[in-house]
């Protein structure tokens, strides 16, 4: 496949224009057309030269097919041998029709609907001219103080790989080159940039590798499997060496051991950055290290054009490192068809008939149903039509309900939940709104104008939650509650009698003492995308019953952090009755469990687990066992349950976590429904690494858990042997 | 040494007088004399026969000259070899005398007071009939909700190695058998048990092999170095395997790495809970991966008592495993002189002279008075002879100040804060004391009462802090900040517009807002040990200069943990100056400083570091550098300065801290008084470890600073050749 392209182009490029190749530049660079008589803007400030911008390899960030297609009609007259530009972008979460955060769509538990999306926002992008999008980010996440958790799909590496699987195959389809609705797939950030200590962004990750391999690849790793043509390096350290010069993570693991061979880009100028981590001395080491480890493209910095030339001159980088690194590029452009259709997808007439369609959005409608997760509901919901409704707070009327990386997003047209709670109930008057607050401040005409509009009603629906920029990248808090204002709020509200309802607008698990403990029931919506508000209304009035199922802990505190479900015993586990034994792991002050659990949603229905059972109490690899359990639907509406199966080996030749997800199944029932669900176990399920990083299963005993939640199972043990 | 001990006693002895050898009971076996008709009490409950008792090795916690000897005349009259007991114990920070808690003598950065301290306490315990004490802890701490950071000389691999080696010079001595008012040290717990997840007591902790030994392992290998004894497990795992069945740990570093020949010994049934971890399916299994580990004594179970035999019938253990962790307790046994002099130091009758003697009491008072930190004087301190005090709050007049680990000492008799600071006021009237609140409630009557005090005053100091059950072993807290009653205090005396004190007595970094916001001075005691009182009160009025210096960050809140000094830049460092840009490593919401930095602390005086120079901006390894700084005392009282030697390697192989602390001085100044402080910079102490865990220095740019504290540093760069 390789070696047309290197006759075609490699071999007739001066060393200048292979380097150049490398070089990724944002949008600002193609704002105006190039006047090349002197050199200023973001030209001047990165110090580029026009011989260099000619012949650069990728843009990013240029979204709009008559944009993208004038920049490419300009590069490819002026591009030596015609080698069209790679277009790319963070479509994270949809393109113009927003998904719901990526967290949210954890939740939802429903990698269909997630790949879904996922095409969606690629046949938008492909349409505005995109041909590559950084996503998905599969960074598995334990710390809410992260900004970056509503990036991910949450705590769990089978759950994240499950998505990210999705979520490539969404993005990507089958046939990039055919089918130019698609776009390509770039998995970040590699590697575990999950762990940045104390949730603080970009902090340091150490980790043993065995921890690395057992938690946090095997989502990079599905990615990877599932076809993703490229990777993103991460801004952190990974034993010490930051990800982008990390040779033993790149080429060891990423390139010799799983077979990658596709693009590696870095994150913004994370080559550079090598300098400021203090494991590069000048850009000329930075980009040394970089190239050296496997890093195909330079994200916005000049280590490579400005220093790769001397370093292959000097003779310490092999220039057949750098024709690899270009034929890596030439080949997912040519995957991607642009040497014959360099516009590709691009087509200014189709992209105003869908992007942003009603067809798209009712998808992203549905995903933002899927995705809310009823966390308390002492009898109150859901709302009937006829009651008179007083909906309070700062996301009671708000269009900021995208979440972070929705930069193609409208706030404007996102769909809010005032108004839809105002057309569902069927009668406006039913529904009055009055902000109470803002996202920070109270003021004392603002709670008297929704103390009135409360009092005046049934039941008060408070709409809380973080401003989007709260969370996301650079979102990094120290304190996970509400801000204090909007928690004055909801005691005033209390103080009125009346039932109250919380729905909750956020991009990370929030501590939510003072609104858990006070509110009747509470439903996290977490930033629901562009048709937020009509899902949250029809779920609010029972036209919808929620089924989301959180994908990270509600952890208790921001003093318990991290906290996960799939964690390991230690030698003095608390036990689950009370002891006023003081030597056991915990905390003196607190349980040692989160607010509410992995796994956990409510449904307006309920569902009994009944006659759980396991086909044996032996297996061995050639003869795997099956758990059954049937799941009835004892309530009066129709709902979805998500039966979850964890697994426990119960000793290892390592620790080995309480629980660990190993397999899930949806079932829709009907009132008094039932349906038998089964699992296949077999031993490849069992196997985990070893302290010597091998990875296999060991005889012995394990637990088999089905349940609701990580919480709430029932058990049943086997041997293997 | 150990060939004339096998052929005196293990080559006669049974497999199974051996593996009672191994194993340590603890004070309770030997509450009774042996009654052998029946098995009751501590042995039924552990199910040990009594031919097991009598051919124990070891006993825990038993103390007292009479009673150690009733023991030990017992024991060899029933021990077919005559093979003597060892007596070991938890003597942390003194036995009787109690001395302030490590974390505050790692605070006084003053190793020869602490060897004092060491030195005392094992006189003490000597003549009490101890032989080996468990200490020092050397845990590397940075989570300040981690109960044992109280135990621990901080969050510096440098610092904390200081102090271990001073410890176990101070308990061992040059000659424990010549010298029988030594005990033999155990350092504990090996390793890493201060990186306890989320610092919860006993958590998984998980860590990169290069991290480990860059900062956790230095103070174990110091006092390895330093000749200790002994070394005990940590309850953790290590790479997912409870280091007390971790092979590589205890024998492939420990011993074949550090030829350290000494005793291993298990935490507290810590063998038994590598079950609990999930890393053995049974006791069997558990004593196989601890003898095979290389752990010589079993604490309080029976997992080789019961298992060892079988496991040496079935070939899965060689009985040389056996002798050779024999051998080690009985070259123990012999190193403390037990074989001729069984009873050693005990003496009751100079126990009575000697334990808890004025002598010892003093150097408590001084080690307290050198470990008191001043973190805040907005010139209020030092108290006036005749100014009207209000000594207010749940310390004022308790002797709960001794800390965790003091089971010999006595809160009765330790010397109070409120006492002692009417006598040195030398006006008892001068300081009226009320309590205010209990450590975590207020009333109103409480209240009233400190109010009326602090109303007739001209200045209230007040007593605050943590009961010291909050910290210590099992004592792990989500919340860092003072109970709510005494914020709630704080703000009450506030309010009545004087100037307030605050002397803090508590075991861990606390958040200290609302009380470091609204005093007008803070003063850190810690728990001060036995003479704490007099200690504090010869500060607060200024007849001792304070010079205490943080060994750990005090965080801005809990949110922000971990947070430490010597923490590496990551690729987006936060600026110095201020930024709009999101897109660094930073909380959004609190700084990325802590509240108050490592190396901090005030004094009465002030000191100017003036003429900082290095002897060259060239080194290598044959020519060391100077760095020159000449200290001067510039206020009116003498004082005492800690200056101290930070290093930064510019750029590594790895990433490399902002700041090590390298080298640091005490010098004692009058007012006016200058003395130029020299430290010699040697190539050896520019070695890290790379990722491939070699050790060595790379060429390259250094940063040498110099200052009062980690924060406020003058520097100078060089390059290493």
């Amino acid at each position: 496949m390789t070696e047309h392209l290197y006759h075609k182009y490699v071999k007739h490029m001066t060393l200048e224009e292979k380097i150049a190749q490398l070089l990724q530049l944002a949008a600002p660079f193609y704002d105006k057309p190039g006047d090349e008589s002197e050199i200023t803007g973001p030209m001047e400030e990165l110090g580029i030269e026009y011989d260099t911008k000619r012949a650069v390899g990728s843009v990013l960030g240029i979204a709009g097919a008559e944009k993208m297609m004038a920049v490419q009609k300009e590069h490819l007259a002026s591009n030596r041998l015609g080698i069209p530009l790679l277009f790319m972008a963070d479509i994270v979460h949809g393109f113009k029709t927003i998904f719901p955060i990526p967290l949210a769509v954890g939740c939802s538990w429903d990698p269909e609907l997630a790949e879904q999306s996922a095409e969606i926002a690629a046949r938008e992008s492909a349409v505005s001219g995109l041909h590559v999008t950084f996503a998905p980010m599969v960074d598995l996440v334990r710390d809410a103080r992260w900004g970056r958790v509503m990036e991910s799909t949450g705590e769990d590496p089978y759950l994240n790989a499950v998505f990210a699987k999705a979520f490539v195959q969404g993005f990507q389809g089958d046939n990039l080159k055919e089918d130019v609705s698609r776009v390509a797939a770039c998995v970040k950030h590699f590697a575990a940039y999950g762990l940045a200590e104390g949730g603080r962004e970009y902090n340091t990750v150490d980790l043993s590798e065995r921890q690395l391999r057992e938690y946090y690849l095997p989502a990079y790793k599905a990615a990877v499997d599932a076809g993703v043509e490229m990777v993103m390096t991460s801004f952190n350290t990974v034993n010490g060496i930051p990800a982008t010069g990390n040779r033993s993570l790149m080429r060891g693991i990423l390139r010799d051991e799983w077979g990658f061979d596709g693009v590696v880009i870095s994150d913004w100028a994370a080559i550079k950055e090598i300098i400021a981590h203090g494991a590069a001395e000048d850009e000329k080491e930075a980009a040394f290290k970089a190239i050296y480890s496997g890093v195909d493209i330079d994200m916005m910095t000049t280590s490579y054009v400005n220093h790769l030339p001397e370093l292959v001159a000097e003779g310490l980088v092999d220039e057949a490192l750098i024709d690899e690194a270009v034929l890596r590029i030439l080949v997912l452009k040519e995957k991607l068809g642009l040497f014959e259709n360099p516009m590709r997808g691009a087509d200014p007439e189709l992209e105003q008939q869908i992007v942003y369609s009603q067809e798209h959005r009712k998808v992203s409608q549905r995903l933002a149903e899927k995705s809310s997760v009823l966390l308390k509901n002492d009898g109150v919901l859901p709302l009937q039509a006829d009651q008179q409704v007083a909906l309070i707070g700062p996301f009671a009327a708000s269009g900021d309900i995208l979440g972070w990386w929705s930069w193609q997003g409208s706030q404007e047209t996102a769909v809010q939940l005032g108004e839809s709670m105002q057309k569902v109930s069927g009668d406006p008057g039913k529904v009055v709104i009055s902000e109470g607050c803002s996202i920070d401040t109270i003021t004392e005409a603002g709670l008297a104008e929704a103390v009135k509009a409360a009092s005046a009603a049934e039941i008060i629906v408070l709409a809380l939650g973080e401003a989007s920029e709260m969370s996301g990248e650079g979102g990094s808090r120290s304190d996970i509650r509400l801000p204090a204002a909007q928690l004055e709020l909801v005691r005033e509200m209390k103080k009125l009698g009346k039932p109250v309802v919380a729905v909750l607008f956020n991009g990370r698990p929030l501590d939510l003492h003072g609104v858990y403990d006070e509110a009747d029931a509470v439903l996290e919506a977490w930033f629901p995308g562009s048709e937020g508000g009509a899902a949250l209304a029809d779920i609010l009035y029972g036209k919808v019953n929620p089924s989301g199922r959180l994908s990270m802990s509600f952890p208790y505190s921001v003093g318990q952090i991290p906290v996960y479900y799939n964690a390991y015993n230690t030698g003095r586990p608390k036990p689950a009755e009370h002891t006023d034994n003081r030597y056991i792991s915990q905390y003196t002050d607190i349980p040692n469990e989160p607010l509410l659990p992995f796994g956990f949603g409510l449904s307006y229905t309920t569902f009994a687990f009944e006659g759980f059972s396991l086909s044996s109490d032996r297996m061995s690899a050639d003869r795997p066992l099956e758990a059954r359990v049937t799941v009835t639907n004892t309530g009066n509406m129709a709902g979805t349950e998500t039966v979850q199966l964890y697994i426990r080996d119960m000793s290892g030749e390592t620790v080995r976590p309480v629980k660990e997800l190993k397999d899930f199944r949806q079932v829709q029932l009907h009132p008094g429904e039932s349906r038998e669900v089964v699992f296949q176990i077999e031993e490849s399920q069992l196997r985990y690494h070893h302290s010597d990083l091998t990875f296999s299963s060991d005889p012995g005993m394990f637990t088999v858990y089905v349940g609701a939640n990580s919480r709430d199972t029932q058990s049943a043990a086997f041997r293997l042997v």
